[in-house]
């Protein structure tokens, strides 16, 4: 049994609630949106991820035998409350913008119309995927940004917070462009392609680095790539040209070299000249260890003549944004529009679609964010994904979410291509400033402050 | 099928090297050990903590028929080293230092002794779960120490990366001193208790906020905390107080009001007012929403009333640290210590082992990293736990380990109680020194540099 694939990976107070509509006999149609609320300054785009996990959260939707019956055992819950799970499936509807979209704070990426215990019950789940996928493909996208002619691997499994997020880090730098990742289980699940070499510990457990070169190069002669960084990068490099003559013999071309610590830039440079005064042109240098997309950045930017990197840690962790401000929140309930108010959380209230103009060149131009019964100029970004529980089409193919990626970053405006962005225009329509005015009214009136 | 549970969820050079081990005869016994390798600024200690997950993993390391086939599928691997996994199993020895163990950089909690092909292949997963464990239990421990005597609840499975970081995180809060969680699924797993009240979506979809809190109330009347920061705090207490007799009048009473935005202290305190003038002396105020042990400690040292805190985001993404700089390393293989040089990442070979010296108060004192062989005056911290792929014991209870830990942290000194703490002593034994100015003799004597 997969524990993520549990109705029960949830917070408590979705099932306490759940308890609460159902007692009150609370059964109308909810409407949820999932959007972000702000993006920390310097990041100026975010690259949407994490609906094709999303659906098949909520196809899958159910509570078994065992799970009620460990529900009931926690005595919190009543029989006919309980009895009520049973046959509960997602029946609801699910808008979205396609991943691989481009999109900005404020923008709803994703919304849920349905009966509102359905639509409580996936809030937690939904929050897990779409906040992890989104923030990983995010970040990706600015190493793809910054090198986008170079060979980008996901190096992160290992410091990625778990085995999901290992796997669905990979998934989403793919789709923000990475060429692949070195995650077995990411390439099995998602058809990936992988990459992968030698560690430190092969050169280690060698009594002489060039013999571990030779007995890789040996057992994987389609894949020789060798970490040179072991003890003395320079050295090592010089070995690799000695050892090159001996593996064409034996058929054997060396792919690449790979360094891992100290300056990159300063080492790569040195082994270029090394491996070219060796005849060894054509062997391509790999760069890894602590990179992300500003290291990326300032590497190419001094002509380090890498040709790959292996980006790990700092990209499965978004270490520099290891979260966004996030939320699925209630905009409308039994035909109602309905807003929070809490200090520096306060919603937009009502069912919305976002508009996106583009300018004469095709770059993105600004966005308005209104009601979905507003029609607005541009391209509306968020369409049918699910009705009545049910796919409206096919999940589309890894391709099409690349391309429709590479698409989008192209379309970005030259200001929001730098690592430091601004400046993008999201509009607040006049439609939705109305609502406000008049959900705030209503809701006063009819409570007694 | 859990995809967190195969041997698949690894990074693909550990096959190649596994690949290039066979073919090179290479059936030596290895030994890696797992260290951090430093850690930020005013981060005083490490918890120790994901070592049952980890040798779950060890139990279970196998391949699985379809497994082989795929490997197969991709053409990188030779038949008969495919077939030599079809057997392959974890049949080696384990050290570690218990969950709930404090311990600083350069010391290793766990070592790994076992033929080269199985201790390699381990790696990644290994990394991947001590690495998130330990990070969590560290950050949660912080928060235990800025509230010794408040209810902390872990409330971050939603922004958490994935369903296995949101489940670990639960897990690892809870050994470090935390009294719950929200994620169901955790409680269910691990025997965790269960906290969770109600989201603003259920009093939003409500018209009137006394009828939403009079519904939960009648729904979970074991479990009545109320969320009264929606649209006015304030408001909302004085309706709680107004609702309490017709409560009291049903048999039901008020646990706890819960505030989750703006001016947290502020509004505690302004509550808690209301609610003492209304009767209501009894209430705990819990607290949530961007908290972290630096908010804990503000609140707290400003005498804000608040019983309980949620503590979500920032510690279940380790926020201000969201990895740690850790490895898992070769130490000696056949028989002979090994060492990688590579700048900045230069590691202390052998066999190792952490002594700890404490003070007539019972605080640590100072730790001493040395050789297995070389004995060292306090206790030693790494104890065996499997032998010949088995468990040398059962696992230790959670009430265990949670006592293990709270022992540890009463043992802190004083200087790493802070949130800014420095200054533990961790000595290199000379035996390690020795043995490093030997391993690079030998090592460049035996290489032609």
């Amino acid at each position: 049994m997969n524990p993520a694939n549990s109705v029960l990976l949830t917070d408590l107070y979705q099932l306490t609630m759940l308890q609460g509509y159902h007692d009150a006999g609370m059964e109308e149609t909810a409407v949820f949106e999932f959007f972000v609320r702000r993006l920390r300054p310097g990041r100026g785009f975010l690259l949407a991820a994490g609906l094709e996990q999303s659906l098949g959260f909520l196809e899958r939707l159910h509570f078994t035998p065992e799970e009620l019956e460990w529900l009931a055992s926690t005595q919190r819950f009543s029989p006919a409350f309980l009895a009520s799970l049973e046959n509960l499936r997602f029946s609801g509807d699910v808008h979205a913008m396609p991943e691989g979209t481009v999109f900005f704070p404020d923008e709803p990426i994703l919304r849920v119309t349905a009966p509102i215990a359905e639509a409580q019950l996936v809030e937690t789940r939904l929050i897990n995927l779409l906040h992890l996928e989104t923030m990983i493909a995010s970040k990706a996208a600015r190493s793809v940004l910054m090198a986008p002619d170079r060979l980008l691997v996901d190096f992160g499994l290992r410091r990625a917070h778990g085995a999901e997020a290992g796997l669905l880090a990979a998934r989403a730098s793919y789709i923000a462009g990475f060429a692949g990742t070195s995650n077995v289980q990411a390439g099995r699940l998602f058809g990936m392609p992988l990459y992968g070499t030698m560690a430190h510990s092969f050169v280690q457990a060698h009594d002489d680095e060039a013999l571990a070169f030779e007995h890789f190069a040996h057992a994987q002669p389609d894949n020789v790539v060798l970490l040179i960084d072991t003890w003395d990068t320079e050295a090592a490099a010089r070995k690799v040209v000695a050892l090159a003559p001996k593996l064409t013999r034996a058929g054997i071309r060396i792919k690449g070299v790979r360094i891992d610590s100290g300056d990159l830039a300063g080492h790569a440079r040195r082994v270029r000249a090394i491996l070219d005064a060796g005849g060894l042109e054509h062997v391509i240098i790999f760069a890894s260890g602590d990179l992300d997309e500003y290291a990326l950045r300032d590497m190419l930017a001094a002509g380090a003549p890498v040709d790959g990197f292996g980006v790990g840690t700092r990209m499965d962790t978004s270490s520099d944004l290891p979260y966004l401000d996030c939320a699925y929140k209630l905009q409308e309930y039994a035909g109602r529009a309905r807003r929070k108010r809490s200090e520096g959380k306060a919603t937009w209230p009502g069912r919305k679609q976002v508009y996106r103009r583009h300018d004469a060149d095709g770059r993105m131009a600004g966005d308005m964010v209104t009601l979905e019964t507003d029609s607005q100029p541009g391209e509306p970004l968020l369409i049918p994904v699910m009705r009545g529980g049910r796919r409206v089409a096919p999940a589309p193919s890894f391709a099409e979410v690349r391309r429709h990626a590479a698409e989008n970053l192209a379309r970005l405006p030259q200001a929001l291509r730098r690592l430091e962005a601004f400046d993008y225009q999201v509009e607040i329509a006049p439609a939705l400033h109305d609502l406000v005015a008049e959900v705030d009214r209503s809701t006063f009136s009819c409570r007694s402050v």
